[in-house]
C-alpha cells in the first residue's frame, strides 16, 4: 500500500512526460498519495514538473504543493497567473496552507490570487491569517474547524457538524463556544459518538488547553508536544476562538527547528539540503567560514608574538592543534547542552551561576584527566620537561576557560533575545581557537623561564 | 489554564511536604496534568518526591510517571516492591508505556510486576510487547486499539466501540479488520458519525497505510510525518492488526533522534541534559575528548616531522590555528547535511559520486574564496611570499579534502549500517586536524625551497 520513489519510476515517468502519453502518466500518477506525488514533482525537471501539474487534477496538485520544498513550489508557481493560482492552487486548500503559499509570492500577485479566490469567505480567512506574524500561533492556525454552542444537545450538535464537515478537512475535535465565541471547551468526537442525544454539549465538554494568536510557534510545540495534544485550539486576546493548529504542523515545527540548530551548530545558515544547487549550498557556508578566517587571522596574530620562543623550542607547535581542539571540542559540549535545554525548555530552575558552576566542576574533571594523559605521553615520548608541563597546563585552563564560554554565551544571547544556537559551531569554537593559543603561549613561555 | 512551574512553587511545596501537611499538598497538585506533576517529581529531592508520589490518587502518579526523566523514573521506582509497582502504576497504564516502564527495571523485578498485574489479559499483552525491540514499530507500539469487523453495520459498530472504549484512552480512528483479524482499513470517528445507522462498515472504510512489527521507529516516523498521521496500524507479518502506534510517541522519537545526532555532533554520547550530575555529563564528553586527545598527539607527532622547518621559519606555526579550523569547519559542514539528509529520507536519487562531485565543487568555490582571502592579507599584512603561497595552496587543499571525507565518511558509514551520526563532530574535525597539518607542512616546506 505504500510508496516508493526510485529512480526507476522516475525515468519510466520522463519518458512517458516526454512522448506525452497523458494516459499512462496518469495510471502511474493518479492514485497516489499527494506527499507522493510531491516527493516526485521534486524530483522532475522544471518543465517536466509543469506538464505533470497540469495533468493532474487540482485537488491533487494542490495537496502536492504544499508538500513540496520551498524552492521547488516557487519554480512550479512562477508560470502561473494570480488567476490561475487562485483556481488550480488555494481553491481547493485549508486557510492555513493558502495564506502560507501566498505569503511566498511577490506582493504584486499575492493582490491578484486574493481578488480571484472562489469562496469569499475563504479568502477573508485569508487575509486575516496573513496579518499574523508567521512565526506565532496565528500564523501557523487553520480556521477550519467545527465548533458549536455550548447550549446545544447532542442531536444538535451532530447536525451542526453534518453542516459544518464538508468545509473542514480531518478532525477529532469540536470545540464548544459560548454565545460570545469565547471557547469553553472540547468535545472529543469519542465522547460526542458514546453521548446520549438529549445530553446537553455542557454538560459532557472537557477542559482544554489553548493558546494565544500571538504566542510564539515553538512554545506551541513545545506544550502540544509536552500534553500530548493532537489539536489545539487558538484564541484571541479576550478568549474568543480564532482557529486551530493541527499536530502535523507542529510536527513540522519541531522537526525545522531542530533541523535548524543542527544546520547553526555545523555552520550553515539558511534553510538548505543537499539537493539544493552548489550556489546555493556555498551561499549558506561562506559566512561561517569567514568567521573562521577571521578567527584564523586573529589567532596567527597572537601566534606570531611568540616567533622567537617559537624559534628556540619549535617543538611547542606541535601541541597547537591539540590546544586548539580541546577547546573547541569542550566548548562545543558545554554549549550545545545548553542551547538544547533552552529549545527543549528543559533547563530546570538552576540560576545561571549554579550552571555555569556545574559546567566548571565537569571541566575540572574532564580537564584533569586529559591533562594527566597528555603528561604521561609527553614525559614518556614526547617532549622536554617544560613543555610537558606546560601543555598539561594549558590544557586545564584552556578546557576551563571553553566550559565557561560555552555556558554563559548561549545563556547571555538568549537573555539578550538573539538565538543561543548561534553560540555554537564556529562561532565559538573561533573565540576558544584564539584564547587557547594566548593561554598556551603565556604558559609555555612561563614553563620554559622557570624549569 | 496552563499551569507554569516556578522556583516559588517548589519551595511552598517543599514547605507542604517537610510539614507533612497532606491536604495543601494535595490541593496544590491533585488538579494539574500528569505532565505538570511529571515536572514537578523532577524538580524535587527524592525524599520528597516519594512523599508526593505515596499522596497522590495512583492514576495521577502512573501517568505523571511515563513522562519523567528515565533517571528520575528509576530512583522513584527503585523503593516499591514488585507488587507496588504492578498496582499502583502498570495497572493504570497502557500496554506500550507498562511495557517501557517494566523494560527498565532489573530483570527480577520484571517478573514480579508481571505476576502481580490485577489484568491478566494486559499482562499477556505486556509480555508479548516485551519480546519486540524498543527500536522497532512493535516496540513503540500500544495494543489498546478499537478494532470493528468490516461485515458490522454503523449500529452495531458504534455498540462495539461502547464496548471496547472504556479500556482505550484517547482515538480518533476505529480499524477495521475481517475475520482472521487482517486490517482492511480505517474508519475516522467523524465519518461514523456522520454515516447512516445502517450502512455496512464495508462500504464506508478508507484505505490506511500501515508498518510491520519489526520495522524501524525511525522509519515509521518520517512515514507518519510525511503522511500526516495522527494514528498508524502496526500488522504482523501476514497483515494481521497487531497495534497501533499514536502521533504523541512518534513526536517523542522525533525529537529523540534529533536531540541524539544534535549530541553526537558535538561530542556528547548518551542522552544527557543540564540537569544531570556532573559525574554523568562528564562521562558522556570524555569519550570524544579522548579521540580529540589522540588526535592532538598524532598531529603533534606529524608537525614535530617538520621541526627544523619551524625553526628556520617559526611564522609557519601561526598559521596552523587557521588551516585546522578551516578543514575542521568545512568537514563539519559537508557531514552534518549528509547525515541530516539520510536521517530526514531527503538526500534525493542522486548517486554517492554526483554526491561527493557537487560538495567538491561547493568546496573549491569556498576554497578559493577564503584561500584569495588569505592571499591578500599575508601579501599585505603579514608573511612572506613563499607562506602566503604556502597558506592559500594549503586552504584549498585542505577545504577539498574536508569536502571529500565530510561527504564520503557518513555516506559509508551508513552503507555498513553504522549511525553516519557518529561521522561528524569531534570525529571528523580530528580527522581532519592530522591531515591539515600534514598538508599544510608538506606544503609549506616545498613553496619555502621553491619561492
Amino acid at each position: 500500500m505504500r510508496f516508493e520513489l526510485n529512480k526507476e519510476f522516475v525515468e519510466e515517468l520522463q519518458l512517458a512526460i516526454q512522448e506525452r502519453s497523458d494516459e499512462s502518466i496518469k495510471s502511474m500518477v493518479a492514485e497516489l498519495h499527494p506527499a507522493d506525488v510531491a516527493e516526485i514533482l521534486g524530483e522532475l525537471e522544471p518543465d517536466d514538473a509543469h506538464y505533470l501539474f497540469n495533468l493532474l487534477p487540482s485537488e491533487l496538485t494542490a495537496d502536492a504543493i504544499i508538500e513540496l520544498e520551498e524552492d521547488d513550489r516557487e519554480e512550479l508557481l512562477e508560470d502561473l497567473s494570480g488567476q490561475e493560482i487562485a483556481h488550480a492552487v488555494i481553491d481547493h486548500m485549508d486557510s492555513d496552507d493558502a495564506a502560507d503559499i501566498i505569503s511566498e509570492l511577490p506582493e504584486e500577485k499575492q493582490d491578484e490570487v486574493l481578488s480571484n479566490i472562489t469562496d469569499i469567505v475563504q479568502a477573508g480567512d485569508i487575509v486575516d491569517l496573513l496579518k499574523y506574524d508567521p512565526d506565532t500561533a496565528g500564523g501557523l492556525m487553520a480556521t477550519e474547524l467545527i465548533s458549536v454552542n455550548e447550549n446545544m444537545t447532542v442531536r444538535n450538535c451532530v447536525e451542526e457538524i453534518r453542516k459544518q464537515a464538508p468545509d473542514v478537512g480531518e478532525f477529532f475535535y469540536v470545540y464548544v463556544i459560548d454565545d460570545q465565541g469565547v471557547l469553553k471547551g472540547v468535545l472529543p468526537l469519542k465522547n460526542l459518538l458514546l453521548a446520549n442525544d438529549n445530553q446537553k454539549v455542557k454538560n459532557i465538554v472537557e477542559d482544554i488547553i489553548s493558546v494565544k494568536t500571538d504566542d510564539d510557534c515553538e512554545d506551541v510545540a513545545n506544550i502540544m508536544r509536552k500534553y500530548d495534544m493532537v489539536s489545539m485550539p487558538v484564541v484571541d486576546s479576550i478568549g474568543r476562538l480564532k482557529g486551530r493548529i493541527t499536530i502535523d504542523d507542529v510536527v513540522d515545527v519541531i522537526k525545522d527547528e531542530a533541523d535548524e540548530d543542527y544546520q547553526i551548530m555545523s555552520g550553515i545558515t539558511g534553510d538548505v539540503d543537499s539537493s539544493d544547487s552548489v550556489f546555493k549550498l556555498t551561499k549558506a557556508r561562506i559566512p561561517w567560514l569567514l568567521i573562521g578566517m577571521g578567527g584564523g587571522i586573529l589567532s596567527s596574530i597572537v601566534v606570531k608574538g611568540f616567533d622567537s620562543h617559537i624559534a628556540l623550542h619549535p617543538v611547542m607547535a606541535s601541541f597547537i592543534p591539540m590546544i586548539g581542539a580541546m577547546g573547541g571540542n569542550v566548548a562545543i559540549q558545554s554549549s550545545s547542552i545548553i542551547v538544547q535545554g533552552l529549545a527543549n525548555n528543559s533547563l530546570g530552575l538552576d540560576s545561571a551561576g549554579k550552571k555555569i558552576l556545574k559546567e566548571v566542576l565537569g571541566a575540572l574533571l574532564n580537564g584533569t584527566i586529559v591533562a594527566t594523559l597528555a603528561f604521561l605521553y609527553n614525559i614518556f615520548f614526547a617532549s622536554d620537561f617544560a613543555l610537558s608541563i606546560a601543555v598539561s597546563l594549558s590544557l586545564i585552563t584552556v578546557v576551563l576557560f571553553a566550559a565557561i564560554v560555552g555556558t554563559a554565551l548561549p545563556l547571555g544571547f538568549n537573555r539578550m533575545k538573539i538565538d543561543p544556537a548561534v553560540a555554537t559551531g564556529p562561532f565559538i569554537t573561533t573565540i576558544n581557537d584564539i584564547m587557547g593559543m594566548a593561554i598556551y603561549f603565556l604558559i609555555g613561555c612561563l614553563c620554559y623561564s622557570m624549569f
